[in-house]
């Protein structure tokens, strides 16, 4: 079993930071990031991710969410831990493919091989305002551009060969000219020469994570993606995405085992099952419907507010219309629509993980959830995204993890040194020397 | 006296990394540069500082140059000092404004307030290549796009006041959405609409740093750049650049004390002057001709493999002819023409610092040196370009910096907790609160 911690300010409830168990002053302090990625290492998870997006997300009275450009803050965690994986999210659309190549080779030589990408095309309408858009590009050409991009960037991560580095002082050799190449990347969007100036990092390749969950983007993960984060509610769901995924990987031509699926949950802990309930219920009491009402809006592309609390959401459109994030549009669409639920009991539903699952419980509760979704074809892993933090990756570190640990599903120790490993794959190699061009 | 230590793999000099004293294996490892961090904070000195260009360097057998993006090594060496400034260099030509204002905000936080920008328009055609164009663009266009890029840049700092963030969880305010605006920037090469989603940093604004020396580089400089790092050979041609930049500086409207003005010097430190000598000579012994040619033909802008060693250059054209970095270019000329140099000598003047001012002698010697330049007019500090490192770093700090103490010239502690702070700035307050547009 694979197990992320997916980190955000002092917890994934859009109030955490309104809750006594969270000191909110520690949203701008790098020592509360390293803290949790240390409290995650002491566990043996897999790895850390951050999200990100780039815009000051609706309702900034009442949160923000990604604060810190997130490699610049993996590179802080970076030097502060050893094992674990570090995730970073990033946009195809709105980056230079050269610059984000070498801002992951960087952090995964920092790391020593610890660096990941999670690949998102930015679908909200804010976003594109910051970069010179009037709205969001639509979203077949958001993936057709993801793709030539990755294109871009894996080229010139290969553009250094694994022994191009040299080093040999007596003869004066850094590297061996033969074993650096440039790309020559001529396509629809970019043209890119290259090579990188960052050599091959010790993993290769950064591992390629993936959470698109509309058509476009299960083709897109089935083809590139080596973790994928995914929101499912219950476990049919779980299971009919798994094995939808599994079997456009294998139509890629990839063997099953190079994906590893690891559906979100936003675990509520203690020591009774009633206590737990009890705790969610103290989050959701602190829930400014304002603020949701905005995340609403920007998880469905609309502008809700002056929106009537208690009565269900207008009719919504199919998910064809959508431009945005397609597939959470379509989530919070069925969760509405199949529960009859008024807006400020679905406000409540998401406030926890926006449209991620929660479970309340007790520990051996939830190991026995994620036993039975890893179990039964729904799950390689999960993405575990606490409430609030420390405290919420500290109890499931210490009260889940050895529960798991015990009944043979997590590891016990490392066994890896990268991140790739971490995740059961094996580095990128690239010998392919003397072919393309060579650098000068 | 402000001191800024240039940090460059194991040292500035081409062919530090085959030096007996340099250990090449380090140009890869984050704790070689957060130990060099640490031993200029040893040293009290304002800053630390990164070059970076765009793309491979020439000649990629014989040597790389900025292995690692900037900003994303000085977030791990940030966590790893408490004092020092952290400038890191990137492009106003190849970034997009929000990202780049945001990794810096993000790299201010982290730091508590240590971030600096060293603006660069890139002037070669290997890095214009990376990006979608087939030369270089013109020297004009990337001046008025740096200035464009910089009126978003300073704009998207600015889009939160100082006191934006609330953070009441009572009243569940986190930030006060009257004191973060957009800025709806709509210019020739950018649309912008803001705010940053990362708040005001420590300092406001990170300090802002230039390093061009043609007359639209000095300009530029003169109305943004609160330090400024230059290249000047001679106490004389010191002075008249250090005249120049201050009367420019008066008449964009700034007072004089707003700017610091760094030449840069490459000191061979040994307790003689003919062992300092000695060390030159050593280090000059190992440059690869085919290596500095390279450099060269990056410098003037021309191709010169295959051009004889022991003849002088072909005719060079004239400055307004050059779309690569001018001054460079004009510096390097006048020092080929002036002494008549052969390309063999010329290469040997160049390899420590790419036409920066070489010193050989004792500690007292360059302290003596270092307080004539600083009593006559020609500099408000320097910019410290170690030949190798550590080992050059350390000399500077152990044997140079105690002279330049006790001769009343340098702190002999930190006065302040920010990098403008080191520099005698105050930090950019921003409290206009309600102005342009509201965030929703």
């Amino acid at each position: 079993m694979h197990l992320n911690a997916f980190l955000m300010g002092v917890g994934h409830h859009e109030a955490a930071w309104r809750h006594p168990s969270t000191d909110e002053r520690r949203i701008l302090d790098v020592r509360h990031y390293q803290e949790l990625a240390q409290i995650a290492e002491r566990g043996r998870l897999d790895s850390i991710f951050f999200a990100d997006n780039v815009a000051v997300g609706p309702r900034v009275k009442r949160n923000v969410t990604a604060v810190f450009e997130p490699v610049t803050l993996l590179s802080a965690i970076a030097v502060a831990t050893e094992h674990i994986g570090l995730i970073a999210t990033a946009s195809t659309s709105y980056n230079e493919p050269f610059n984000l190549a070498r801002e992951f080779a960087s952090l995964d030589h920092l790391s020593r091989g610890r660096a990941g990408w999670n690949i998102v095309t930015s679908g909200t309408e804010d976003e594109a305002r910051n970069f010179g858009h009037e709205t969001i590009p639509e979203h077949a050409r958001r993936y057709e551009r993801a793709q030539e991009f990755l294109d871009v960037v894996t080229a010139l991560w290969d553009s250094w060969d694994d022994d191009a580095v040299v080093l040999d002082p007596g003869a004066g050799v850094f590297a061996d000219p033969t074993r650096v190449r440039a790309i020559d990347h001529v396509g629809e969007r970019f043209r890119v020469r290259g090579p990188l100036n960052t050599p091959r990092g010790p993993q290769g390749r950064p591992l390629l994570v993936q959470a698109g969950s509309s058509e476009a983007g299960k083709d897109f993960a089935a083809r590139h993606a080596e973790a994928i984060f995914t929101a499912q509610r219950s476990l049919a769901d779980g299971q009919d995405f798994y094995s939808d995924l599994r079997e456009r990987v294998r139509a890629s031509g990839r063997a099953e085992g190079d994906v590893a699926i690891l559906p979100g949950v936003v675990p509520y802990l203690a020591s009774t099952e009633a206590e737990a309930v009890a705790l969610e219920r103290e989050f959701t009491d602190l829930i400014s419907p304002d603020y949701a009402l905005g995340q609403l809006s920007r998880m469905l592309g609309m502008d809700l507010s002056g929106q009537e609390l208690d009565a269900p959401l207008p009719p919504l459109p199919e998910e064809a219309a959508i431009e945005g994030a397609k597939s959470r549009f379509t989530l919070v669409k069925r969760l509405a629509e199949t529960e009859r639920l008024t807006v400020r009991e679905l406000i409540g539903r998401l406030g926890g993980g926006r449209g991620h699952r929660s479970f309340a419980g007790t520990p051996e509760q939830l190991a026995d959830d994620l036993e039975l979704w890893f179990t039964h074809g729904a799950a390689d892993g999960f993405n575990i995204m606490p409430p609030h933090l420390p405290g919420g990756l500290q109890i499931f570190v210490d009260e889940v993890v050895p529960l798991l640990q015990r009944r043979g599903l997590f590891r016990t120790e490392y066994g890896a040194e990268t991140l790739r490993g971490h995740y059961g794959l094996p580095p990128v190699h690239n010998t392919r020397a003397g072919s393309l061009s060579t650098a000068r």
